[in-house]
């Protein structure tokens, strides 16, 4: 599920051509001056994951490679855009249903996710193209095979995205653990996008102000929050549990 | 959390004086015979996992030690008993809530479910000795602090614990996949033990005839499974939900 390039130039070019594709940078400790530095902080700007190595042993590289230093790792994985999202909740005729992770980075949660909300009979899935792990070999694996019938779209900003999804009629639901309303008070029968934030800092502030509800899952021990793919999880099956079991709205 | 010892002898009298202490042996594939096959056929008949490795680095091992190609490391986490469980749901004068992990084997999951019963105010986990994970660094880890919190039981048999948990006034509810009723359908305001099965295996049969109730969590999507631990976490919450947004039972 991915390409691999290396030396300075192709991944100076990658980095302004297609950055998009650009799943991790490696970079030998003991290369870094000139040019190379231009890639860290060309890479930084753009968030994305890089690893500066003093033994630097990247994989996938033939044995006759001149790295100089520098390997770049690119996903070949197709993603989808918006249009296709809605093209299945519309080809269902269902009450779509929709994950938007804000800032999952580790790729074992964001495939955890995925598995989930394939399993809960989502629609699709959005991750922004910075801060997050995009879509690879772990992530798929993760997913225990869930990638394959779940489109997940890669969106240059998470928030106009969100503002097109409230265009075709969903309802932004943003999970954070402060809010006063449950899950399991809002009818979640209705069109639905759920926020996930990142599992240390939640849903980014301008996210947040665009959910048109935030909602949380009740903790009743001491610990006060859960896994974000965990918490996705539960969230998705509440809307499950809503939307095929009808039930009346809970009330506290 | 954990204490290490080496060399044939001492590793075998541990698998005979304090076997559910053992988390892990791990044997130089070079030093395979006479005794150290011993030790192989015990750890195997006991469910231990095993590493026979080819390059044996074990780690926390004292330089000049004399491993004699055998390393075995140790729990120091002091289980809880069943009655500790017990007190726990007594003194919090709630409806009991336990799960039961049967034949969890990956630590992170392991974790990933204590962090989450922890959250869903669970009174306790139990562990079957064989053939599971033992509380380990790595499931104190992923547990992000639960643990502290959680007491978990290991036991020898847990079909006799289920039993037991019968006899407290429990109802024992397993997670399968096939189940016609849906966890949506039972009444968890009720004392309840959550049976979750293996991550490849689901519950044991003879686990499985010892339920009162068998139920799934309806998948909507193709892929036809959830992680075991995001499947315990649905579950626990849909307790929570059923617990503290009372709610007439659903119907279909």
């Amino acid at each position: 599920m991915s390409e691999v390039i290396w030396g300075i130039n192709p991944v100076l070019e990658a980095l302004k051509s297609r950055p998009e594709k650009i799943e991790e940078i490696i970079i030998s400790k003991s290369h870094l001056r000139g040019k190379v530095y231009q890639i860290v902080e060309q890479a930084k700007k753009l968030g994305l994951p890089l690893k500066i190595q003093a033994k630097f042993h990247p994989a996938k590289i033939p044995r006759e490679a001149q790295t100089q230093g520098v390997v770049a790792y690119l996903s070949e994985y197709r993603y989808a855009d918006l249009a296709e999202l809605k093209s299945r909740w519309e080809k269902a005729q269902e009450a779509a249903l929709v994950v938007a992770a804000d800032g999952i980075t580790d790729p074992q949660n964001l495939g955890a996710l995925i598995r989930s909300a394939e399993a809960a009979g989502a629609h699709g899935l959005i991750v922004p193209k910075r801060r997050s792990a995009g879509i690879t070999g772990v992530v798929a694996k993760a997913s225990a095979g869930a990638l394959i019938h779940l489109p997940v779209a890669r969106v240059p900003n998470l928030v106009r995205a969100l503002s097109w999804l409230k265009d075709q009629g969903l309802w932004i639901v943003g999970l954070a653990g402060e809010a006063q309303t449950t899950i399991y008070e809002l009818d979640l029968t209705l069109p639905v996008a759920l926020v996930i934030g990142s599992e240390g800092k939640g849903l980014r502030e301008l996210v947040r102000k665009n959910c048109d509800y935030l909602a949380s899952i009740p903790m009743k021990g001491r610990v006060d929050s859960l896994n974000a793919a965990v918490a996705g999880a539960v969230a998705l099956f509440e809307v499950v549990r809503q939307r095929y079991f009808k039930l009346k709205e809970p009330t506290k």
